[in-house]
This record gives C-alpha cells, sequence and structure tokens, in this order.
C-alpha cells in the first residue's frame, strides 16, 4: 500500500511503501536508523541488519543524504519518538542518489542557507514553519468565510498610490506608468459597499530600504473592510480572529511547535479579548518606564512597541493615535477631533505590530479637505471620492502583515525564515 | 434586532432593522416597493401608507437610488421572489442621500461601466458574479487543503523569468532588475520537494498585448504541484479539483446562478472523470470538422480550443503536445519523445483552456540541455537544476486560471466582468 508519512496512523501493524527523502542517518555493524522525510512529515526508519535481505542493509548505510527513495516496512507505534510511529523497513529501492548535498547537519551561515534557500526548505525547522504559516493562512479562510466576508482581490497594478511615493516600486504599464500596491484598502472600502463585509488576501510590496529583522520588501496582507462596523466591532472582529488563528496552530500544529521549541503557554493564553489602551496611556506606560525619547504627537517606533507590549501578555491593542501621524483616510474621534478611531495591535514578546485598522471618514466633505491637504485631488483615486458622495456609511478596516504574524506564532527571530523565498533589500535570488 | 438580508431566515415574523442601499424603488401613492441591498443579498422592502407614519411613507417615496438607510420591519415569507422572504417596513432612517447616482436603471455602455467599476459592482448581476468568485476561491481552499496540499506563496519579484521575456513588466528592485512573475511553477516544485504537495493561489502578469475577452494583463492563478504524481494522477487531481469547486458553486450560489440566468443543467453534469483526447485525435477532430488552417507540431488558437470542445459536454482534456510548442521543463513521454506528458483542459460552451498542466522533467542531464537549448545557463535559475541534482523525484503541476474559470461557471462573457478591478490594455483606473 503506497501512502505518506501523514498517514502512517492509519496502517498500524501493515506495510506500507512510501517516497521519501533520507534526511539523516545514523548507523552500526547491525543497525541503520534512516530519518525520512516525504514532505507530509518525518518518520524514523529501522533497517536491522539480520531482519532484512543483504542488499538492503548495504543499501541503507550506503544512502547519502536527500537521496529520494521508496521504502518499503512496516508501521509501528514508537512512543519514544514525538512523531509517535517508526517503519521497520523491510525494503528499500533508491530513486535518485544525491551526491554532496550543500546542506549538512554542520552548522551554516545564513547567507549560506539563503543562497540555497530552495534546499533550506527541506529541513525540518523550516518545513515546521511552512506548516504553521500554511495553518494561519488556512485558519484566515475559514474565519473570514464562517463570519460572512467575501474574498475580493484588489488590483496590484495602480496608476499611482495615495500612501507613499518614495516606497512603490515602479514599472511601465505599455504607454503609462503603474506602481505595485502598498495596500488595497482604499480598494476594499469601494467593494465593501458592494459586498458588505470583504476581505483580501495578497502580496504587497514596499521598496523600502530597512534592513530589520521585521522588514520584508515582498510580504502577504490580509485586508478585512466591513459596512456599517464601527470601530469598537472592528477591534472585537480582530482580537477574534487572532485568536482564532492562534488557537487553531495549537490545535492543528502541535508537532511543528514542538519541533520549533515553542513555548505553548504563552500561545495557549491568546483569547479574545484583548487589552486596550489609548495612544495617551501608552505615552504614560513608556514614561512611568523611564523611556523618554517620545513626546506626544510623535509616532512609536519598534523600540517603544516592545516595551509596551511588555507590559501585557496578550496582544494589545494602542487607540486613538493623534491624527497627523496616521493616514489620511482615518476618522477623527467626534469627541476629540486630534486623535482618530484607529488601533495598531502589538503582539507579545517582541514582534511588534501586527495589525493597524481604523474606523474610515465617511463625511464627504472631511474626506474632500484631506485630499486638497494631501495633493490627491484630480488623481487616480477621484473615484473613492464617490463612495462618500453615494451612499455613504460607517466602515471599518485593518491590515493585518502574515509573515509578522508568521515570526511571533513560530517563535522565528527573523521574518526572512517566515515566507518561503524571502525578498529582502539584498536579495532576489533564488 | 440589528441583522443582514442573508440571516432574515432566522426572523421570520419578527423586526429587524437592517442597514442598507436603496437599489431600486417603485411606488404609487398607497404602496412603496424598495429593493433593498446591504451587500449580503437582495431583498424587497414593502412600505404601506396606512401601516406607517406619515413620514417614512413620504421618506420611502423621496429616497434617491443608492441612499443608504437604517430600515426597520417585520420579516415574511414571500413565495413570489427567488430570494423568498420580503420586509414589511415600519421605519426608515436616512443614514447618507444619494445624488444623481450615476449608474441608472438604464442601459449604460460598457467603458462607462469601467470607468465606474467601483459603483458598477454594486449591482445586482456584478454582485452575483463576486459571490461566485468567492465560492470558487473558498473551495479551491478546502479542495486542496482537505487534500493534503500545503498554500506557499512563490515570489513575485524575480530576477528573471525563464519563460517569454517580452511580456514581462519590468521594475527596478534597488540596483537590481526585476520582473513580475508569470508563474511560481519553477518555486513550486522547490516547496513541493519540501512539503510534498503544494499549491499557490496568486495574482499574475502578462505585458501582453491582447484585447480579447479571455485575456487580463493582472489575472489570478492556482498552482499545484505534487512530488511522487505522475502524469496520470495529476489528471485525476485536476479533474476531482475542477468537479469540487462547480458543484460547490451549485450547492451555495443558487441564488447568484439564478440571478445570472445561467443554464443549471450545463454545470450539473460537470463531474469526474473528464474525456480525454491526445493532441493527434484533436486535430483528427478538427479535420473532421473541416478545419484545415492546422498542421501536427502547430498550437492550438482559441478558435480550435472551441470547436474541439463543442464536441464534449464536460471540459477536456488534450493530451501529448509536440514537445517544441510546450514549456521547456515538460516531460517527454518516453514511448515517444516527440511529445511530452501535458493537457490542456478547455472549458465547454466556448470558454477556451481553463488549465494548462504536465508531469516535469526529473533527469538532470535532460534538464541541462534543455536549458543550453533556452540560454538558461548561468542565469537567475541555476538554482532549479539542484532539483535534479538533490534526489530527483517524479513530479507533477498544473496551473489554472481564475477569471476565466469563473468566467465559465458564471456563464460571463468578458473576463472583465471576473475580477473586481480589471486591468486591461487601456485600462489600470479604477
Ligand atoms: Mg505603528
Ligand atoms: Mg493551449
Amino acid at each position: 500500500m503506497k501512502t505518506t508519512i501523514s498517514k502512517v496512523s492509519n496502517f498500524v501493524g501493515q506495510e506500507v511503501t512510501i517516497g521519501a527523502w533520507l534526511a539523516n542517518k545514523r548507523s552500526s555493524g547491525k543497525i541503520a536508523f534512516l530519518q525520512l522525510r516525504d514532505g507530509t512529515g518525518f518518520i524514523q526508519g529501522v533497517v536491522v541488519k539480520e531482519e532484512v535481505e543483504e542488499d538492503v542493509f548495504a543499501k541503507a548505510r550506503a544512502i547519502t543524504q536527500e537521496t529520494s527513495l521508496w521504502v518499503t516496512g512496516t508501521v509501528r507505534e514508537d512512543d519514544r519518538s514525538p512523531f509517535g510511529y517508526e517503519l521497520a523497513v523491510k525494503n528499500i529501492e533508491v530513486i535518485h542518489e544525491s551526491v554532496d548535498y550543500p546542506i549538512t547537519p554542520k552548522e551554516h551561515g545564513v547567507e549560506f542557507l539563503m543562497d540555497h534557500r530552495h534546499l533550506w526548505l527541506r529541513s525540518k525547522r523550516q518545513h515546521a514553519i511552512m506548516k504553521i504559516r500554511n495553518e494561519i493562512i488556512r485558519s484566515t479562510y475559514q474565519f473570514f468565510n464562517d463570519n460572512g466576508f467575501v474574498k475580493v482581490d484588489p488590483p496590484i497594478l495602480t496608476g499611482t498610490s495615495a500612501e507613499g511615493g518614495s516606497e512603490l516600486f515602479h514599472t511601465k504599464y505599455f504607454d503609462d506608468d503603474a506602481y505595485l500596491s502598498q495596500s488595497g484598502q482604499l480598494y476594499l472600502e469601494a467593494a465593501a459597499m458592494a459586498l458588505g463585509r470583504v476581505f483580501s488576501f495578497g502580496p504587497t510590496f514596499r521598496a523600502e530600504k530597512s534592513k530589520t529583522k521585521r522588514h520584508l520588501i515582498e510580504f502577504w496582507m490580509i485586508e478585512p473592510e466591513a459596512a456599517f462596523v464601527e470601530h469598537d466591532e472592528s477591534l472585537e472582529i480582530q482580537e477574534q480572529y487572532v485568536s482564532f488563528i492562534v488557537q487553531s496552530v495549537l490545535k492543528n500544529c502541535k508537532l511543528e511547535l514542538n519541533t520549533l521549541g515553542r513555548d505553548l503557554s504563552k500561545l495557549e493564553n491568546i483569547k479574545a479579548p484583548f487589552p486596550r489602551i489609548t495612544y495617551d496611556e501608552a505615552i504614560e506606560i513608556l514614561k512611568k518606564k523611564g523611556i523618554n525619547d517620545i513626546e506626544w504627537g510623535e509616532d512609536f517606533g519598534a523600540p517603544h512597541e516592545v516595551a509596551i507590549a511588555e507590559e501585557f501578555d496578550k496582544p494589545v491593542f494602542i487607540t486613538h493615535y493623534p491624527a497627523k501621524i496616521k493616514a489620511f483616510y482615518m476618522k477623527p474621534d467626534p469627541k476629540r477631533p486630534e486623535v482618530v478611531l484607529c488601533a495598531d495591535l502589538i503582539a507579545p514578546e517582541g514582534y511588534g505590530e501586527i495589525i493597524g485598522g481604523s474606523q474610515r471618514i465617511d463625511d464627504l466633505e472631511l474626506m474632500q479637505k484631506r485630499y486638497e491637504e494631501h495633493h490627491l485631488t484630480g488623481g487616480s483615486y477621484e473615484w473613492y471620492l464617490d463612495l462618500r458622495k453615494y451612499g455613504s456609511v460607517p466602515h471599518s478596516g485593518f491590515g493585518l502583515g502574515l509573515e509578522r504574524t508568521v515570526a511571533w506564532i513560530t517563535g522565528a527571530e527573523h521574518v526572512r525564515e517566515t515566507i518561503p523565498f524571502p525578498r529582502l533589500l539584498n536579495r532576489l535570488y533564488p
């Protein structure tokens, strides 16, 4: 019976054949332990000299790292392994011999591993991170589908950008000029007026000369937007969503979290509701902690966010930022117009901001004023004003950065490990 | 009780309040029929003069198209409407009045509608198409998640492209040059060697000067890739997948299909297995139909594909194309090396090719030969050879174009209606 490692629990005591690669090996004169991987998982194959044909044991001792094989054997329960099963190998058929595989069990430098990212993905740690990334993606769709959000794909190629100019990638679009989108939000607002609750999930591009452990040039973002939803309800959706993905990973990726040595207690605690503090309170917290390099009206840097997050064991919402340091479309607090109805969600354990969101301006006159202030009038975003002309409604939305969220949940030090083929300041290969 | 139109079936006989827009209106001196939409659906609100406060009836008669409202009323079953429910309106609160909404119930030209795409999406027909697109996306994730495929996001920005040069969008990547990806396949092959079965689902870019009803400059593609899967098994995955999405739409989007007037019998028939013919047989079919403008060795154009599809009432696989008209990485048929182990899947009813796929070359020497033939040696795809050096295995994959599939399932004449904000040769706005 051909099967995969992920399904061996269905075949205890039975003989199965698995297409696999040799991840690692230990052997003596009498026994060989083969660490096998097939993409769905890792399992130990045990080859006992006395129990197999002579050439099978010889093959087991000779096969090299990353050689591809058909392995036939009997599935056994094995309490000592975290996986719970092993394979009593009876036969080995080499598909293709791997000679001098570059990534050996010894230590390699990061640049070397990044140059070999197409192979590095095969390692147990990278495999675990990619499986958790997949579970975050899967549970994201489940959450938004179950809550009546419609997937909407805003365009990547746009005529111009309403936010930031220097950080845009430019391309010729036949005789026109186009830019790679940094956010689909404005389009999603239009879609929310048509479909009620919508979300996008796609790649985003920032030509930012940042070289930090939290920045990628190309990253994936989830951007939900909902009509008739005001600021407070939006925060509830956000905390429900983040709780849901964390609990889904805990439930469905136990093995991978263990592979990564992640502290599960830290994740188990991530359940809605999340604490909420205002920007003003955040400034107070920083002052109390002796951090004085920030004044009311200035934006937080990563160190400020980390210092604030230290005070909480769940993600924390920082709300009501000064209007002048936030995006032009955010709705002023009616009770205090110098701040806006917005929130950043800061992950615990130093992983920084994972969500930015706000209620949007729904008043045409105010939006026209913002257009003048930001020199947007007459440009590629004239259509966006129409959303305030024709049946404007209160609405809110937010954006979650996938890779920062993967980094937090997996405990990865650097976002470069959280995406299959990272694009960094100095890296466009492989 | 605040609710949405999608949930009124839970509130029959009860009073609810819905945030909505006025899509359309008919009224006499005694009664007004309000076609209401809230993004989740459409419902008729009935305002009877004698049953409401005087100002409510006056408001109902006066409100203009696309005005946003809070509507309060009692949910009633209504057998005459395809939706099955209506609202006996008791109160109306205008949120924001819409003046001179540009898209009236009269006919508009396509360019006018495309210029107002951000508003056109609110119409019943566009709403239905977007909901079906969403269901195709949702069921795609369900299918691949349930079948052990891991979502992998290949990079959009790449150092060069192994296929086609002139159709690439170029951008400066700091001091380097980058191109927008036309396919993540090569990266997905690397990921399949790490994760077994993988799929991507993201935007794709072709700077192609085509102006047909089947071409978009920016479109979304699903690209699955599986290790240890040979050509025949790949075809089975493809037909299972396509059947699954069609049956999911039939099950979950009945109302939307009816809104579009789609012939359901044509879709009900779409169940695996699908017919399979070789390229040679396809040429024969064309000859028999009197279509003689094609010789063995030439690729099919859209008219050929349509003529072949006419012979079948399900999607049809055309397999074993001549190697020289297909991509460099496709595996030659061992029994007949002038053709490759590939298939295009042609949709019925004239919708053309929706899938292209193949088994991939797994032999290093043959791949090196192809690199020389295609001048790929020493370039940005050196890493791709490593997949044949270190534990090469048989593997196959395919790509499905989302928008063509949406066009087929919804019966849309032109792909421009199948994506929220289409990018066409002359269109980068809105
Ligand atoms: Mg921030
Ligand atoms: Mg074709």
